[in-house]
């Protein structure tokens, strides 16, 4: 049996390995990914972002314990932590959420720090998900820290994205300056039993309404709608994004999240915005593996020497970039 | 005379017309850039970044006041701004420092908002760069807004980087997830006359002694070293970054802050990470213009029916995205 086989039967030791695998590209990790991706496309990827001190981890933790106890479905999390290496964030988080999610057979949890470049992070976090799918699992959250572009695209990655604020952060102009509202599909205020969260709920509401008929719905239907219709002519294949307050120390809102994030499916589905957003989701896969690729070609036609030669003109001002693309790119067809 | 020609001379209308053409990267604007390279590699790159709040612009814009009353050096200021093209952030920004610096002939300012890919920004950023160096500006500020992994690119275009905080923002943490104390040359906390700026100042100088010896030390010299070591034995070829305060309303702090930036121009002259510097940045520029030449191509070969065709059939999971890029490859070949 393959390792990819093994996954399929709900091997969790398997899984483990093959995560690993995985999130470091090798090859062996890459021929199961080939393997398994027939078996992809099931799974609802759910994405949780927002600044860090909004609660994110222990919504998404109450979020789990709601889902196992009302439907029993199988949850994984992928924790993307773009930490520095030195600081071990990821591992922190783990044992945090351990005490709550651990021996349940239904639950897989999996955290991922930064390596590398950008791309390369939102690639290894799409080829885990794209595992956990394979797996089984009927909900996959990709939980991100932070608000920065890396954040974005790994959210973008998503089916349902929740953009988590909470009181008295600044957090109004972060989510303005970060352009994470373009994003998502439901609004949480998280550590609502705290002052300010009318504050924090209005400059929500006013971003959206400035958001809404530019945005959203140009993005979704190829054409751009007045505020005002929208909100006359309430129609199934327009989403607008409610706002919802949670407590998640005490689960307070959480059944009522989970309730917006059904919804939220049942739109996709209704709407044929799913079949969009996968399509979308898997051209921008295509598209990262195809540039990967070009430059691993490259690479490997052009001698480092001349790579080097090239570099050392520019570093003397003897030769722009962009004739020294040039120059590469014809020693390379010779 | 040419448009370049025009900017070497000084003429700020030929200047701000050739800033929009290479922010928009129109063919017009990369023959400019080619004509005014052998002109560059002379202005002081400074990255100043940090989130949202901490009165970054305001401590760039006391900075640039400095300057011009006490050596009369030309700075060039490029302001980026990560935010929706809907919010305006850019333009906002740039109103507020008209009042204070417009009308001195030795201070240009440019605001770029995101448009389109991360790498995208990072690129147009290095071009504008290049003009206002090639025009002879002294100094460019690269002021970028927020913590995630595109300021932390933009930043490491520059020479020198600063990292602004500000007490109360929850900022140690911040700080610590987004990894941008790797990249500061100089701390600053800003609005040093709030409550707590202490702590701040005690998070920052745990995490830089966290990160010192493995981080820092090691990135320049390629060994790495006990900080016992790097205490005991200052030396030139040492940077360990300073923590300064500053409160950018009164401009309390800002000719030390000043001054320090002028010591690490010095240091990395004298240890010769300028040199280092420069050409891990014009190597990096490389990479990104060989990939975008090598997408290019490849578009241009591939037609976009056998793309469409093959996309659908990732969708349909027919074909897996790896097998997908070596058939468009094969087909590219023929």
């Amino acid at each position: 049996m393959t390792i990819a086989q093994a996954v399929i039967h709900g091997d969790r030791l398997a899984l483990a390995r093959l995560l690993s695998q995985v999130e470091n590209n090798v090859p062996d990790g890459r021929a199961a990914l080939i393997e398994l991706f027939p078996h992809t496309g099931k799974a609802h990827l759910l994405g949780v972002t927002g600044a860090p001190g909004t609660g994110k981890s222990s919504l998404v933790n109450q979020l789990v314990l709601h889902y196992r106890k009302t439907d029993e479905r199988r949850v994984a999390i992928v924790a993307v932590d773009p930490s520095s290496p030195f600081t071990g964030g990821a591992v922190l988080g783990d044992r945090v959420r351990m005490r709550d999610l651990s021996g349940d057979p239904g639950v897989f949890i999996r955290s991922m720090a930064t390596r590398g470049s950008l791309g390369g992070l939102a690639q290894a976090t799409a080829n885990i998900a794209q595992v956990f799918d394979a797996a089984g699992f009927d909900t996959v959250i990709i939980e991100t820290v932070g608000a920065g572009q890396s954040e974005v695209d790994v959210a973008r990655l998503a089916h349902t994205t929740l953009v988590v604020e909470a009181p008295g952060l600044g957090d109004e102009i972060q989510a303005i300056k970060a352009g994470i509202l373009e994003i998502a599909d439901i609004l949480v205020v998280n550590k609502a039993d705290r002052p300010g969260v009318e504050n924090t709920e209005k400059a929500l509401k006013s971003m959206l309404e400035l958001a809404h008929p530019t945005q959203r719905v140009f993005r979704h239907h190829g054409v751009s709608m007045d505020v005002s219709v929208v909100e006359e002519n309430p129609h199934e294949d327009i989403w607008i994004p409610p706002i919802l307050r949670t407590v998640s120390i005490d689960g307070h809102g959480i059944a009522e999240l989970a309730e917006s994030i059904a919804r939220h499916v049942a739109h996709l589905r209704l709407s044929g915005d799913w079949a969009v957003r996968e399509r979308a989701r898997l051209e921008v896969e295509l598209e990262m593996l195809i540039r990967d690729e070009l430059v691993g070609q490259f690479r490997e036609k052009v001698p480092q020497k001349n790579y080097e030669d090239v570099l050392e003109k520019v570093v003397r001002r003897d030769l722009s970039p962009w004739e020294a693309v040039k120059s590469l790119m014809n020693g390379r067809l010779k």
